[in-house]
């Protein structure tokens, strides 16, 4: 098993996600002693903390997004391949794509990350489009800019109501911020862009489970970000599940008993499920996962029984501080990929694998124009910002992040474009672009 | 019919291209004597003429594309409406919209503009897409994308080779700026980015019905755009006619007898044909088109018999010199639409209409990076370059027109990196993102 010059240990990771990413970056430092297969089935790495600017018109899907194989160019030890694993042979130690092709590793990593959960109801997928993807982006992007449009066409003030009202399902990062540039784009964007409606009187609510949002927060930092969100005319249900759905409604259950709201937008950011290869993964070497599908790793990431599987980023589990999983965020998926590298590197050197240890850096969300809120514990007292300096804190974070140095640039551009004019100039319908009628609930989202 | 302070004129647009979009700019001089209802499909103002850097990976669909609404306003006097115009009611003066609301005018602006013609083949759309929409770029980015991916994966030398072939149908300025740009991508920007091909080997024809490309230039600006092609590799066939297209092959005829190119890349850049609502305008009046389907309007662009009716842009064929129409490029659909303002101007002043004068401003067309010609008269000798100075030039007439601030400094840096780098940040392939099996010619474009 020991590598020698002339065969090099081949590496498949199956994900280019954060922690595939980083994990390919990080074995730069094993030269010609590693091969890596880096397989997706998509040609870009997807920066998905800005996904939801994405969504609502303020960057364009190319600024957020790079080709795996321009970041890899000059990375020799990197193969990209366009592909999508569906099966895992463990005892042939092989990854079998979807066009047959099958991919033999000496250490497999697997990075194919999470995506919502819509719990047990899938149909439910249709009508309320969680945000994963540049398709899923451009999709909510057009479904926001099309309630706007139809609004504006509407003269029945029952159904006009219902095109400007907006519902996103979960309090969480994603959630907070979707409702968070919903609430600028209705007071500020789109302000003097129509005739007959008044944007602002949009009404947005955001559904959330919990007892508060952004839960992974302190409490006090939720607390500000429910008081920022209602400064925006946000509408934030807490302790509030949903119970039932269809194109148009959505019931949920509170402690004030049940409600329903007739809204023709519904935003999904709520559950988490692995993505079917990581479960496929399990199955075929008989490995235990949580409720969501996330492999139950040991402490350095490999799959019991099996160290030459390692899982990393939001496919896993990771055992942390106090049993608390890793959250799903950027952080985690880079720390993992990374953390996934040295394993690899430390049995190159036939050292023990390290164990993972995550190191939280913070969290930061952006609400709307100029507001936001931190939790950045290392920084003491000034990690816990609310409004403008957590604002201008997640700025500079996403920029430095930020694959590519031309969408550094065109990102900053942008950015401060929007904040001099409050405009969102990548405001496009694209796909369907006309207004559905009122028994259909629009095309469906791409899978 | 003269208009009072009381009841502004009513002019209904159809149309937020160029001629549609400068008509209704050009008529912020009227004030509050016009209510203007611009009616597009789309809601954003598409820069046409960058279209294929969206297809070949060099800009985002936002970068090239503004909100019609952030447009106009500040322009209190247009009412911006995403509808889609399916019949006149030329009697009522009425436009009817597929969601059965009816437009009123007092004049009536078609600039709903052409798109390529399959000539008396529509099936043919399927396995060859034109470019004339976003959707359209971006599904031809992701052809040409998944076409080298395939080629990487593909073992088999001929079905490699034909994963490799692009053939582009047309050599007009859509077609020559395609095939530059291919040969850019083959040559320089996937130079290193894969390890089994070599992007360089990419086989690109462009196969001309016409005895020579770029047909509206002078024939020594043909020639030299021509040559450009050849040293980045194009194989220019001029005098070739498409007979028949099935997926994965074309066969032309040409004075060499007919001859078949296996492809897995079609791209459609020939033909004109007006867009249907153009069409729907002339039967409904009982006017006047050409085998293409523009209506043939009097030389105020107005309609024989409905002074009322103005047909701007590439709906119409507007007159020029000899007896010649303007050619289809956005100088021709930008004033166009400024003289349908001006005839509306006169009106409401009581003065005659003006006749409509073409102002050849000249052509510029560059061919992949540092290459282009151009042909501009008024120039005199020094309008007729090639190579460096014709890209320099084409590079600014473009920042210049483009519309939005952010987008002229966004587009800037973005080909600026561009230059530097010789890379093209925007290669993302969303859609479908698989490698389609060899039978199957790939999901149908969108409509």
């Amino acid at each position: 098993m020991a590598p020698t010059a002339s065969a090099p240990h081949r590496v498949v990771i199956v994900g280019g996600g954060f922690a595939g990413l980083y994990a390919a970056k990080e074995l730069a430092k094993a030269g010609d002693r590693v091969a890596i297969m880096l397989v997706d089935r998509r040609n870009h790495h997807l920066f998905q903390p800005l996904l939801y600017q994405v969504a609502t018109g303020a960057l364009s899907p190319g600024e957020i997004a790079q080709p795996l194989r321009s970041i890899f160019r000059k990375q020799s030890n990197v193969t990209v391949l366009l592909g999508e694993a569906v099966e895992l042979d463990p005892a042939a130690r092989e990854v079998c794509l979807s066009d047959g092709g099958r991919l033999p590793y000496d250490t497999l990593v697997v990075a194919t990350g999470a995506r919502h959960s819509y719990f047990a109801h899938p149909e439910w997928a249709s009508f309320a489009p969680g945000l994963k993807t540049i398709d899923d982006a451009t999709e909510i992007r057009r479904r926001i800019l099309i309630a706007f449009e139809a609004a504006e066409r509407e003269t029945d003030p029952v159904a006009r109501r219902e095109w400007m009202t907006f519902v996103i399902v979960g309090g969480g990062p994603t959630g907070v911020e979707l409702a968070g540039a919903l609430g600028e784009i209705a007071n500020d964007t789109l302000r003097n862009d129509f005739r007959s409606i008044r944007p602002a009187d949009a009404w947005i609510e955001v559904i959330e489970a919990m007892d508060r949002i952004l839960a992974t927060y302190p409490p006090d930092r939720s607390a500000s970000a429910q008081r920022q969100l209602e400064r925006l005319g946000v509408i934030v249900r807490t302790s509030c599940r949903v119970v039932d759905m269809e194109p148009g409604r959505v019931r949920y259950e509170g402690p004030n008993g049940s409600a329903e709201v007739r809204a023709r937008t519904i935003l999904w950011a709520a559950g988490v499920q692995a993505a079917s290869f990581g479960r496929t993964v399990a199955e075929a070497v008989g490995a235990s996962t949580d409720r969501s599908g996330r492999n139950l790793v040991n402490p350095d990431l490999t799959i019991p029984g099996h160290p030459e599987i390692i899982v990393a980023g939001d496919a896993a589990v990771q055992p942390w501080k106090r049993g608390k999983a890793v959250p799903g965020v950027a952080q985690g998926g880079i720390q993992g990929g990374k953390h996934a590298a040295r394993v690899i590197l430390a049995r190159l050197d036939g050292r023990p694998a390290p164990a993972f240890h995550y190191q939280d850096r913070g969290d930061v969300a952006v609400i709307g124009r100029l507001r936001g809120v931190t939790n950045i514990p290392w920084l003491g007292p000034f990690g816990k910002q609310s409004g403008f300096l957590a604002w201008a804190l997640w700025l500079g974070i996403h920029i430095v992040y930020l694959i590519g140095f031309a969408n550094r640039i065109v990102v900053s551009v942008r950015w401060a474009w929007s904040f001099l004019t409050r405009g969102r100039s990548t405001r496009l319908i694209t796909g369907s672009p006309l207004i559905p009628p009122m028994d259909h609930p629009g095309p469906q989202p791409p899978d």
